[in-house]
């Protein structure tokens, strides 16, 4: 059975601007690998309603998830938690399970459960919260699509959250072997054992440490043995 | 003059596995608002043929400015340029003027200018080279899409080659401002001033350090007086 196929949309005009570097697609990319979840693609898009709304329906209708990362705080330009709730035609407003938790947190804290903080439990009708141990304001998952806070800290304690439930495939395998000649030196015989193993995805990331130039070879795919038996001969061409 | 919108396609089974994280486009991001042109999308995709095509030709269409990164280097899994050629129903082949570049730098160095590195000098029809002074192969520009190397130094250095050959349109200014608040308590008026300063996006970016947390509250826009004016307004509210 193929493994399943995930989309990630990064939102904020805060990454699209240079101001922010983005660290959760990375950190999410990793983590889908191990579990057997091929992330396909991903798409950085700025605060803007409809192209968050069009993102999301685009995007859930043609993989079997989709992550999303920035828009959910308490503040105007959190506008993502509405534009998922469009995507799938579903009413939204403060719910009583998000508001309770939000409550009982800000209670213990002693600040005020204002207007802008009741933004956070707006959740769309049907939607799972999602758990966040670090700032307890909840993500949310609608249909395949799993909506999570921007800040690093919490993005990754909501995908600790949320990836348990899901069904991964087989994990990514991957070997790697470096190679201290140019590209180009090990390109050609590099393209024939490549089509020996076509089960395999071959990828050559060349690299320049110190006036030292080659590339890392890695082979990726389910089954060990195959990885094993490319790299052996990988070694024995590039001896 | 609205300022020129921009797209950014970063292609890479690398970046979407999370072996390698990308640096291109967040140094793509910060060069380009500099100059006003505003980077309105990134997408990441993987090397697969139909999907490079397929993304080049709806990006083009879109807007005035497309960045590729990755993909064009000697190896097998270099196939890029193909896809671009394919997106502008051009014809590609090794071009004159870029083998011409590659075998001087060969002769040079005393490494062999074979056919994997002669890849490197397949050009589309109607393409203009992008200089590449750092490994040499070049990028190029056809229509209005940038093709540029994955290798961070040699896209960086590529970028240099490419933006001044770009007319941008009025800098990005912005201006933020360290609040030690709850964004919680800060939201409601700076919702307010938003209203008030609707020519300007103002974004809420909460921090937690050690224990303090708090938002940068920042505003860009491209009339100076307005960002003055509205810091001016935030001090007073926030003092």
């Amino acid at each position: 059975m193929p493994n399943p196929i995930a989309a990630m949309i990064v939102i904020g005009d805060e990454i699209l601007s240079g101001r922010t570097r983005d660290a959760n697609m990375h950190y999410l990319a990793g983590q889908l690998t191990e579990m057997g979840v091929d992330l396909k693609e991903v798409r950085m898009i700025s605060d803007d309603a409809r192209i968050i709304t069009e993102t999301v329906s685009t995007l859930s209708a043609s993989y079997d998830h989709v992550f999303t990362s920035g828009g959910i705080g308490p503040t105007h330009d959190d506008i993502t938690a509405d534009c998922v709730a469009a995507a799938f035609d579903q009413h939204i407003d403060v719910r009583d399970d998000a508001r309770a938790l939000l409550a009982a947190h800000y209670e213990k804290t002693g600040r005020e459960l204002n207007a802008a903080r009741l933004r956070m439990a707006r959740i769309p009708d049907g939607a799972t919260l999602i758990d966040n141990p670090v700032s307890i304001a909840p993500g949310f998952t609608i249909e395949n699509v799993h909506v999570m806070a921007g800040v690093p800290s919490v993005f990754t304690a909501m995908v600790a959250s949320i990836l348990p439930t899901i069904t991964g495939g087989a994990p990514l395998l991957s070997a790697s072997l470096r190679i201290e000649r140019g590209e180009g030196d090990i390109a050609g015989p590099l393209a024939k054992l490549a089509e020996d193993f076509e089960d395999l995805s071959i990828g050559s990331y060349p690299f320049q440490d110190n006036g030292v130039y080659g590339a890392n070879i890695v082979a990726r795919g389910t089954d060990q043995s195959r990885i094993d038996a490319l790299m052996a001969e990988l070694k024995e061409v590039f001896a």
